[in-house]
């Protein structure tokens, strides 16, 4: 993982933010959570799915990589707050996303599992021209599950980072995952992923049963 | 803010978890969410209120502080993973939480703005012969709000150290807010709040009202 990232202490996730063929009105602001960074895990790694879990979701997701302190940044200077971008992976435990859904608890245990954030090396930001037209796509088993464009995301990231930063203080190496397009489905134990940022950077994972079980 | 806490990457809060007159009946799990270490305020410091907000309340609580890294830890073995201990008010936005109970958002934006985490120094664990026999206070104005032992927490802390371990890594310096007891209520800009651990620690924090506007 680059060194960027890793000194970073948080990762924000989106909630839906691709357009996409859900009938649903789409959300009038960003659906914002937190993943811990204790959920990275490099690439090569291996996805531990808990024993108790069946419907655990692969979603490919642009990363931003922030670079300097940010608080309360405009849209117009929020690109100068990111110091690159990765290739992310939100792993959620559906079942338990939609349990967390319909009783208001918190999403915590359906998206902060050790090795819940699959993710790439750092792109340097200056190999990215326009982090609004990539590629991002993911191959279950080599057969592919999602391909979309980053043109499709409802909020874009200076609005993103100036949104998120006027609540809270976006540090060095603090993660926004952007939100994924469709295509999103269950990994299963024995499973290889792959996926990317195309002509930017690829990734693979695999998906294991944890052997420890999860519960006490 | 005591040295170790600063190293700390995450800040696991949980839900109800002290006996109380609520009939509602007690909770089976721990419900437990993420808060941003961005939102940390040394003692002395400005809880600041954003200029939408006008039910921020204090939740005076134990903070745990992790002292090694925890994975798949006993019950019986989780006080060795104990570093120390702080006062922690778990600043909470209500009307903002209320929403998001109701829709099943995440809890991000009601419980992790910078500020809304105000804690103590460490208090080493030596000094602390047994952390279910403390009592915790806190007053705005003066007035006494919470007074409160933790020989009523529902889910003790070798319990919570144990749970959380098994969906995640606990990391140096990583935080557990352990609930709070009865007499939670809103702070206002311009109160002045009190806080501590009878014997141990005890800390104030001022709030005023946020002057640059949270929203754009
Ligand atoms: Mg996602
Ligand atoms: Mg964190
Ligand atoms: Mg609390």
């Amino acid at each position: 993982m680059a060194n960027l990232i890793e000194k970073g202490t948080k990762i924000i996730g989106v909630g839906r933010n691709y357009i996409d063929n859900n009938p649903a009105p789409l959300p009038k602001e960003p659906v914002l959570f937190l993943k811990p960074t204790s959920s990275y895990l490099e690439n090569g790694g291996t996805i531990e799915i808990p024993a108790s879990m069946e419907q655990v979701w692969y979603e490919a997701e642009l990363a931003v990589v922030i670079g300097k302190k940010a608080r309360d940044v405009s849209e117009a200077e929020a690109l100068d707050y990111v110091g690159g971008y990765a290739l992310g992976l939100d792993v959620t435990a559906k079942e338990l996303q939609a349990t967390i859904k319909a009783t208001g608890l918190p999403w915590l245990l359906a998206k902060g599992l050790d090795t819940f954030t699959p993710i790439s090396e750092m792109i340097p930001k200056t190999a990215v021209p326009d982090p609004h037209d990539l590629e991002l796509w993911l191959k279950v088993d080599g057969e592919l599950k999602q391909k979309g464009s980053t043109q499709d995301m409802i909020f874009k990231i200076p609005y993103l980072i100036s949104h998120i930063s006027s609540f809270m203080t976006l540090l060095e190496g603090d993660v926004i995952l952007t939100g994924t397009p469709e295509g999103i489905g269950p990994v299963k134990p024995g499973q290889k992923i792959t996926a990317g940022i195309t002509g930017l950077v690829d990734v693979n994972f695999s998906a294991e049963r944890r052997s420890t079980p999860v519960s006490n």
